[in-house]
Parts: C-alpha cells; structure tokens; sequence
C-alpha cells in the first residue's frame, strides 16, 4: 500500500496511536527516555511549555487568594500510615529511603550504609506531611482558611510508564486548603475546579467535561473527588485535573484542630487539589496531527519561526538585516501577558527546516526570501492548517495582527477539539449497543474505537466493576449536569439517578 | 543587667548569633522546621521571597542564551561512580533508594518491599545525569555550545543543620553547559559567576568579593571553581555562589564526544554552576538587626503593608476606603519589573501589629489614621531605619516616590553592608597578628570577632590545613585582583604569588 500524503510523523494516528504518540515527542524534542526507570528527562522546548503552563495557573491560584510554599521531599513512614486509606492507595508505588551514605562494602564496590531508623517515602503526593504543618499554623478559627499550593516533584513507582502521561517522576502541583467549615471547604473543591477548567480550557485549547468520580475512582482518603475529563484523539478519556473534598479525614490522621468562635475544639476540614505534566501529553493527544504536535498559542514555547531563505550567498546580509529587524518588532509585542517569542532559524539545511517547525509545533512558521522582501511581504504558515497552505501576507499587516492570527489558532484548536469530542460522545440507553461500541471490530484491536458513552448507571461498585473487566471501560465522572438525569443502568437495568460518561481512560 | 533599648528580637546579635539567627526566622515566619530529619518548611512569606529571586536569576540565565529543562531526581549509583573524585565528595551525605513499595512484613506493619537491582541516590547534584543526556545531545561541533539549567531540589544528608544554610534537601538552580573548547568553558564559568554577581548584589544588596577557590575548596571533580564571598555579621564568610570548569573530567565520565570542524572525534569541556536557597540566609545575616529580618525591596515578598487605624468604630469605613484605594493605587505601579506589591493589614490587635511587620522586613510600612486622612498624609515607617523613626508622608508624594524610596532603602541596604564588610576587612602581614585576629578575646567565645584577613598563601595544602585546624580559618579565595599581588606566606613565611581571602565560613 502506497500513502497518499506523506506525514512527518510515522506511524500515523490511524496506523499506530501509541507509536504515533511516541514518535511525536521524539520529533518534537519536547522529551527524552532517561537510564532511570519510568523517569524522563523533559528537554528545552517541553520544558519552556511547561513554564508557561505553569504561569497561567500559578496567576489563576494567586487570583483566589492561594499562597505558595514548600515542603519536605521526603515523608516518615509513620506519617502515610496516619490515614489508612491513603497509605493503602499508594503502598505499591513507593519509592523508599532506608541509607543516608554511601560506603565501600567488601567487594570494592559503593553500597548503602547508614541506615534509617525509620523508612522515609519520597512524597507520591503531600497531605500527610503538609497536614503536619497544618496542625501546628491552625489554633484558632481566626487562622482560617488556609490556601496553599506546591509546585514540586513527586514520584509513584509505576511498573508501565509512558512519557508526560505516567511516569515514575512527574512535576505538578498540588494545593491544599483548610477551613473552619464543611461547606467551605467544598466551596473550595468546585473552586479549584473551576481554575483547572479555566486553565485547560482557556490555555491548553481542550474542552472538559466536568464531574464528580465514583467511589471506586476517587482518591485515596477522600470523601469526593472533582475531576475534569478530556478526550484524546483515540477516544480514551484524560483526566486532567482532580480537586478533592478529603472531610475531616485527614484532619483527623493529622490532627488538624481549631477552637471555633464558639469556644469549641473542632477537627478542620480540608481539600487538595492537583494537576501535573501529564497536561502535556494531553496537549500532544488532543491536538496533535499525522505531523506532529500541535502548540497551543497560549502557552506555546514559542510563538513563531523566522526562516531567512537565501538564494544566493550575496543575499545573505540583506535577508539577515531584513529577519533581524521583523524579529524585534515582534518580540516588542505582547500576547496574553507575555511577550512574542520569536524564533529565527538560518541553518542552511533546505527543507528539513520546515519540517523541523512543523514537527515541534510552533503556530507560526514565517519565510522570508528576496522576493518576499522585494515585496514587503511574508510567507506564513499555520500550524493548524496544512503544511503547505501558506500564503503570503504584508509584512506591516502581519506585525500588526499576529496577535489576532495567533488567537485565531487558539480558538480552532479547541473548536476542533470540541467537535471532535461532541463527534465521539453518544447517548446510550442498552447493554448490547454500549458493548458493542466499546469492542474493537472485526475482531482485530485497531487502537482507535469507541468513544464518550453517556449511560445510566444504578450506583453500585459492581456493575461498575463489571464493565471494567468486560471492556476495560470506567466511569469517567458523573457530569455536574446529569446528575440528576433519571435513567437505567446500563449494567443491570435498574433504576439510575444519574448519567455518568464511561470510558477507556490513560 | 537591663536592656537600654526593647528590641523584637531576642537574644541580639551581640547576645548569641546563632540563636538570633534561628529567632530571626521564627519571628519572620519565613519558614520551620520538620519533622524530618534536617529538611525545612519553606513558608509563604520566605517562599514569595525565593519566587522573586529565582525570577530574577532566570531573566540574568536567560539573557545570556541559557535554557531551562528538568532532568530525574534520582541517579544510578553506578553513574555517580563514574567520576571518581566526584562521588568520593558525595558518598558520605547520599540518600539512597533501595525499594520501590511498601507491604506488610511480620509485625504487620509496612516495611519497604520490592528491593532495587541497582540503589538510586537521590540527586546531591546532576552532572552525571545531565552528563548522559548530554552523551545522545552531542555529536558534532554544530551542537555546541549547550547551555541547560535546571531548578531543582537537591539532597545532601548534613550531620548538622541549620534552616536555609545548610539543609538536607535544598531548593536550588543548577547550571550545566558543554563547549567544544577550553577557552570558551572558562568564559563561560567567568560569565556565570558575573551573573550571580549582578544577582547577589544587585538584587540581594549583598556585596560580594569574586575569585578562585584554593584546590583544597573545589567542587569534587571540578578543574578550577569560581565563587562570589559575602561577609555576615558574625564577620563570617557566606559563600552565595560558585561557578565550575569542569575540565573534561565529566565529560571523560560521561563520553561527551563531539566531531571538531576538523573532522577529528574530541571530550567536550563542561562547566556547572550553582546557587541556592542558602541565599535566603545570607539576606537574613547580611541585612538583619536586632527587630528581625531586613528585606531587600527588589526582591521582598512584598513591598508595603498599610495599617488602617480605627479609633472609633464608624471611623472604619471611612478608613478602609481611603486604604483601598491607597493600594490599588500603589499595586498599579511597577517597580523592577514586577508590580508593587501591597498588604493590608486591619487586625485591631494594637502595638503588636506593627511589630508583626518590622519583624517580616517588609520595606514600607504605612499607618492610616483619620486624622492622617484629613490632612490627606500617611505616616509612613522604612525597616532601615529605626522602628519608632516614621515620619508623615503627603499621601499624593508617596505614590508618587514609591519606587524611588524602595530604591533609596535597597541602595542603603547594600551600602551599610559594603561599609561593614570594609571594616572587618584588613590586611595582615605576620602570622602573630593573623592568629590573635581570629582568636575570640579573653579565653571566652563570643559568636563575634575577627573578619576577613587579607595575607598571603605559598599555595601549598599544608599551611592551609595547618591554619584551619588551628583557626577553623579558611581560605574563601583568592580575589582575582589579587590573584598575582605578591608577598609572604602568612603561614610558612615564604614567598606567596597572591593574596587570599582567609575567614571562618558558613
């Protein structure tokens, strides 16, 4: 079989979705595989994608009152026993401590020496050690509420790892809060919510289906967990961002107490909240094409390419005069708070540069030859248009509008997105159909099927759990708006107080 | 024997550094102890503080062409091995991973389970790991230069600690560049320590003397350290920052090869340069008086905090009003790049208020009265001058000369440090002289005395050991516009090439 388009990246979506995922983040150089592991080493151009993430949520946090600080790395054994659920949940991914050096053993060689007296964890997330903190800064009502949020490392050991999306160390952060009282503090949950939304929504491009988890899928120690659901182009759901109610459990496991205007001595109440680097592969997912990835303006590490073409080699001064002087009117001009990142590229490689661009994402690639400067105009390409859809814009004309070209690319990518997603998600009402849409055809296991199936479901862990082993399919949240949407389980058939969305999920 | 003056900081100074030190921070609220061993808890206040330093470095990092990338917490300890003067440096202060889960063991209690085939040591620094990436990024000179920092937590399991200074796990920025030649690595080692210079002293206000460590002082495996010398209170040296050609001792380790233009296969030449939270500590000895920390504007958590005054209670509106708008007023303005920041303050907790805030450093501190409102002035109180010198302030002029204040307290802040290290600067030239200088006077130990010396050294690790086991003085380093000012030993009495920095150290 003969392709009929050549694409950057092979295998495409259709060929080999998880290949394809692979080789996008090679093509990209947005990450590497390290010796360590499940860990990865996360190169310039993810890493500057990740910063501006970072500062998008980091100004939405702040805007509610949230503070940063940070907190021990490590965690005492005793300290994630104190909630029994949550140690539990994560005793099978921990990475332990148990040596403080390093000595020379008999055969030679460096071994671990000083033991511990008691095993420290490296955190695989921080409500026991943060919560030991909380214990001590609250007395009173008048110390409340409490926001905080981390930007950190955590590691969860995880035997199958797969770049940004599950590795054994990721980034992320996570924000815990406490409050004087129940309501609060639930406030507080759907808040941060409403953050993550703003955030994914507005600067990643992905559209988010908004919900509470089943019990089975809620985090270990809490009463309730929030979550926001993407869909990737392979129809398996990403969730993105959790915020979670955790009650006055691990007020509780930590001691968490306050003398409320009441004169009376109460357990806090408290949330946590956290979404990491995994947004990148959701970026990668959602938007990327058969050419690579796909930046979204907001957060993009850069905005725009500058590529001198040189015909001859007396050309070059002149085009490098020309390129230079565009590149600072650029960068002079802000977009969504931060300046216009601009790239030049005047490698003489021929058309592997394009291909380069193209490959890592950039929304805006921009040619420039003689001729185009002869004519005071530019050749502009769009990352979300084909590679070859270029044309030629006034050079004034461009420095004028990229802001609103680059706005432009932001909205398509999540107009996209959405109806790709709206495209995928369908009202199913009996057991037959929502398995067969949930089985691969024709017997073979083509990694793209299925899709968001919206069913009923009756509330008990079994059918849930049922689905799960019959399909590999989860509730992926109960969507705020069909909570209380009567139906039938799909499962069981019985009566269904609400519509949930199942899924394959990463 | 009773105190002449109250101060908020007790004991002072004069009274027990070290104790000052630690009451300094809890006064402060900058951060606290943990529960585990040797690790801290970085506060809002001090961590709003580390936030501004890192975005200033960052900015200096990335004018000079570096970017940022992250690289895995934990290294093979057989890659930490593969430099050997590297890991002797190491092995004594290592955390070591030695399982990947936690199960129940005999007692019932969870004990680590699933043993490592190989110990991971969480990083103490990354040249080994960021040396194996740096293996695949290289291949040709055309790869060259690669100029990568990283921000990250580091361990180093200390025997003793102390917050900020010396902490098992630290915040900090690593450095890591690769060149094709000799020449370019030292400049670029050179380069890094004029960035850390601009930052330490221009931001920080701290005023640093720059040179070259003596053999005995270098980074463990390094060919030549660079670093930047502060002097405390108790006239001790801080090192706030060191900069390393690495020779092509890592890369030699590391196999960083590279083909030359002249097609032969070479070692690349490596640097890595470093500085960290323990900059904190220095602001806090650098600039601290007995009320507390001082915090130097450019940098501090923030800017102003106005105090609302309510002698009546129907006066509250009236004042709250006038403070409201005072503040967005002031937080509409910039002051070295970043918007002033403003606190408000309306707890009616009287006198204690005010202290609250001279014992956080904030720069400004703004009282607004009713009768301040009706003569439309503030009385306004700067933290580098004495707590009870305030003096009333035109409303209007004060928003106007803000930022000018803030730079006349930042100018200020440096200059007292500058003329204080100058006083506890001297010259000497006999062994007599240089051994009572670093003596504590009459047989007792004050936490204060000697200072800098400035004495010649013959170069050799003997009288350099000789002097810190008698003194517990260090050479800190040799300045380099001393570098080759002749003279005589101050230990042996021999001729001496260069003049030294000798100290007690952090």
């Amino acid at each position: 079989m003969t392709k009929q388009v050549k694409t950057a990246i092979s295998p495409t979506r259709n060929e080999d979705y998880p290949e394809w995922y692979q080789q996008v983040i090679k093509a990209s150089d947005l990450a590497e595989r390290s010796p360590v592991r499940g860990c990865m080493v996360i190169k310039p151009w993810g890493y500057a994608l990740w910063e501006n993430i970072v500062h998008a949520m980091d100004n939405l946090f702040k805007a509610t009152g949230v503070k940063n600080a940070y907190f021990p790395l490590f965690i005492p054994l005793s300290f994630l026993e104190k909630e029994a659920e949550h140690v539990e949940g994560f005793a099978k991914e921990c990475a332990v401590v148990t040596h403080h050096r390093l000595e020379k053993g008999k055969s030679g060689r460096l071994e671990p020496a000083g033991p511990l007296a008691e095993p420290l964890v490296v955190r695989p997330t921080s409500e026991t050690i943060i919560g030991d903190s909380f214990s001590r800064w609250v007395s009173s009502y008048r110390d409340l509420p409490i926001l905080i949020n981390q930007w950190a490392n955590v590691v969860r050991w995880e035997m199958r790892t797969r770049m940004f999306l599950r590795t054994s160390e990721f980034l992320w952060q996570e924000g815990h809060t406490v409050h004087a009282t129940a309501e609060e503090a639930r406030e507080r949950t759907r808040m941060m919510l409403d953050v993550y939304t703003t955030c994914v929504e507005d600067y990643l491009a992905m559209p988010v289906i908004r919900g509470r988890k089943s019990p089975a899928e809620r985090f270990p120690g809490a009463v309730d967990t929030l979550s926001i659901e993407t869909m990737m182009q392979d129809r398996k759901a990403l969730q993105s961002g959790t915020s979670h109610f955790l009650g006055q459990n691990f007020a509780r496991a930590s001691e968490i107490k306050f003398q409320s205007a009441a004169e009376t001595e109460e357990y806090a109440w408290t949330t946590s909240w956290g979404s990491s680097t995994r947004m990148i592969g959701g970026i990668i997912m959602t938007h990327g094409d058969d050419d690579g990835i796909i930046l979204p303006p907001k957060v993009a590490s850069a905005h725009v390419v500058l590529l001198p073409i040189f015909r001859k080699s007396e050309d070059r001064g002149s085009v490098m005069d020309f390129t230079e002087k565009l590149a600072r009117e650029l960068k002079a001009k802000t977009y969504h708070h931060r300046k216009v990142v601009v790239e030049i590229d005047d490698r003489e490689i021929g058309g592997a540069r394009g291909w380069d661009w193209v490959k890592k994402g950039i929304p805006l690639r921009v040619e420039i030859g003689p001729r185009d400067i002869a004519q005071h105009s530019l050749f502009v390409g769009r990352r979300d248009q084909a590679p070859n859809e270029k044309k030629a814009i006034d050079r004034d004309q461009f420095v004028a509008e990229i802001t609103d070209i680059l706005d432009e690319i932001q909205e398509n990518l999540f107009q996209r997105a959405l109806a790709y997603r709206k495209q995928h998600t369908v009202a199913i009402e009996d057991k037959k159909t929502f398995y067969e849409y949930f089985t691969p055809p024709n017997g073979e296991k083509p990694e793209i099927h299925g899709g968001f199936a919206v069913s009923g479901w009756c509330g008990s862990d079994e059918c849930e759990s049922k689905i799960k082993e019959d399909l590999a399919v989860t509730i992926r949240c109960i969507p705020f708006e069909s909570e209380n949407v009567k139906g039938r389980c799909i499962y069981c058939g019985k009566d269904s107080d609400s519509q949930v969305i199942y899924a394959k999920a990463y």
